[in-house]
């Protein structure tokens, strides 16, 4: 039996992560859950997965879920609140979900209190790699990616030695956009870039799919869930998002891992592993499929994937900077206030902006993500101008 | 240091295992080189390879070869002269690369001699699949295979344990008649079908290839290999060859191993094994690729998939059958005496008339293929008169 914390139990992980639980019913048990603002959803989760906690981001969201729920429940809020959701006692591995940069305390502070984690929140190491890595070294505690890209490096990787990588190859979609003109790519709308392909998730990592940044962030992540240079990570776009990423090995060969477009099936290897188990998930059929693509992606009308590359190279807080600066531009994109591609714009003029320095400490982190969210929503508003 | 004895040193493989000797000569080492009839090859590699011992099948041969090379290595003929290089005292691990059934009393003295076994060979397995592998796992000698479906499976597999197996899949390059009319099929000359589009092997496997019982006989040494049953085995048409083989996990995640088509990949990681090795062979580039196509295969056009299906359901003698009139099948189509579509005929009546008996000892293997041998040539006889 393990006993989890679901942070973001409300978002699409959220909600595939308990679909893992309902088809485990005597392998895990839910004992935190953790969301938003979406207390209606998380009512009915509490109702449903009777955890001994939950918690909301904030204290109206908490007093809407009391009054659904009674007292029955004990409910925490803000970001204390994530993290007694993170660290209850009884939590063995912590599902890192929340969207955006709210996670990164909790997950520490679970790290911290010895619990595994399954990290979907890829803004967690994107932002603080270096932080949470040397956390979880130092305590001893597994990080286990359920990013599909970084899951199937994972199940490639199985135990062969770090030496024996000789390169990363991260599929692509290519998103909505794989084959517009940059004209056509200077005229996208939110709708437009909402409707991805292949995977359906939420809508700020629908957006970065569109720009290929979810790539770039990508990138970054494997950087250091992997512990291997950004030179020898290698990006390559797969419309049919059937191989979900590849480890080349020292000898020239090739492992992939490929599967149907299931979140449920990185979530619950996550949840099992190093076990594995049957799942109603059905089988991949290649011969239905046909035919399996891959091109070169193009750094020209996808700038945000030279940025993630340009802020490995940086190190120190670029990868921070580059971070917050993209989820400004998405927020202003979204609400109507950026050009598509004025998205990459801000985050170069941010990065061009920035001194950068170590990000060693969450202080430090803290602070060259508030500087970095200032700086691009100023140029967010000037790309606009001009837009 | 590996010590080698490589069987069939002047074939298709053998040649290949020679060229990755070349890349580590710090790491490999010939003890014993062993052909069939080419006696000038096998001088040439005796002088650059300074083996301690040499093996020919023919005392012509022998012959042929002591006037090369002198007194300087002992030269060891026939049969007896094959087990002799395979258990030569200093050899760690055995190549079984000689082509046909001839390595068969080889491989299992070589086994019994406690050497570890690189299996390219894959008669030895399709006849005496159970005395060979009874053998290795009382003599605790690991095989280790070197086809290219088999040893990707292998990797696919790494540790992993066998109750994790959903399905195997072998994928089959198609052959050079994967889409010819059932017609079309039945002029083939042998020259069209030694023309394969992606791999050089020897004559044989070249045929074998064509008729896709290759692929047949590698489902039967899967069966064998992983110890998983037939039913569990799949066989995808892969015209490019570059997805060696997949294996299917009990959640559905799908294991893949890939690489360029160059046998010296999985000589050298049977040779490297638990380790890899750097080498020269280029890195795959999916991108120069572009498209990797997948297909089921076509029973009816190539039926002797289904007959290996046939004989595995059967059990017993009826592999060894198979392969016994598939030699003689091949062989009587290469010399042009039996229509390419007279292979499956001629195999599928020869598997009518045999009574399917115990193979559980090498008396039982070798008396079925005699008896497969005298059956198939006539048939082959009647086939031809008809066809």
């Amino acid at each position: 039996m393990r006993n989890l914390a679901i942070l973001g139990s409300t978002g699409s992980i959220g909600r595939s992560a308990l679909a893992v639980v309902d088809e485990h019913p005597a392998r895990l048990r839910v004992v935190s859950l953790a969301a938003g603002e979406n207390a209606d959803l998380l009512a009915e989760q509490a109702a449903r997965y009777r955890p001994q906690l939950l918690a909301m981001a904030t204290a109206g969201a908490a007093a809407r879920l009391r009054d659904h729920i009674g007292t029955a429940v004990p409910v925490a809020e803000g970001a204390e609140g994530l993290v007694a959701a993170a660290t209850h006692p009884d939590v063995d591995l912590v599902l890192c979900a929340s969207a955006g940069t709210a996670g990164l305390e909790a997950a520490l502070a679970a790290i911290e209190a010895g619990k595994a984690i399954a990290l979907a929140n890829k803004e967690i190491l994107v932002m603080a790699g270096e932080v949470v890595t040397a956390a979880a070294a130092r305590c001893g505690v597994p990080i286990l990616p359920v990013d599909s890209e970084h899951n199937a490096i994972h199940q490639c990787l199985h135990g062969r030695p770090r030496g024996e990588i000789r390169r990363l190859v991260l599929t692509a979609s290519g998103g909505p956009f794989r084959t517009h003109s940059r004209e056509a790519m200077r005229a996208v709308t939110p709708a437009q870039a909402l409707d991805h392909p292949t995977w359906r998730m939420g809508r700020k990592i629908t957006i970065d799919s569109a720009t290929l940044m979810n790539k770039g962030l990508e990138v970054i992540e494997a950087r250091w869930l992997f512990d291997v240079a950004a030179d020898r990570i290698d990006v390559v776009v797969h419309p049919q998002s059937v191989v979900h990423s590849m480890v080349e090995l020292t000898d020239g060969s090739v492992m992939a891992q490929l599967g149907v477009t299931d979140m449920r099936l990185p979530i619950q290897y996550a949840c099992s592993y190093p076990d594995r188990w049957e799942t109603s998930i059905p089988s991949l059929d290649l011969t239905r499929l046909g035919q399996l693509a891959f091109e070169a992606p193009d750094h020209e009308r996808f700038p945000c994937l030279a940025l993630a590359y340009r802020v490995l190279r940086e190190g120190g807080t670029a990868p921070v900077v580059l971070n917050a600066a993209n989820e400004v531009a998405v927020a202003a994109f979204l609400a109507g206030d950026l050009p598509f591609m004025g998205i990459p714009e801000v985050i170069a003029h941010t990065l061009d902006a920035h001194e950068t320095g170590p990000a060693a400490s969450l202080q430090e982190v803290r602070a060259a993500d508030a500087w970095a969210r200032e700086w691009a929503a100023a140029f967010a508003r000037g790309v606009e101008l001009r837009g």
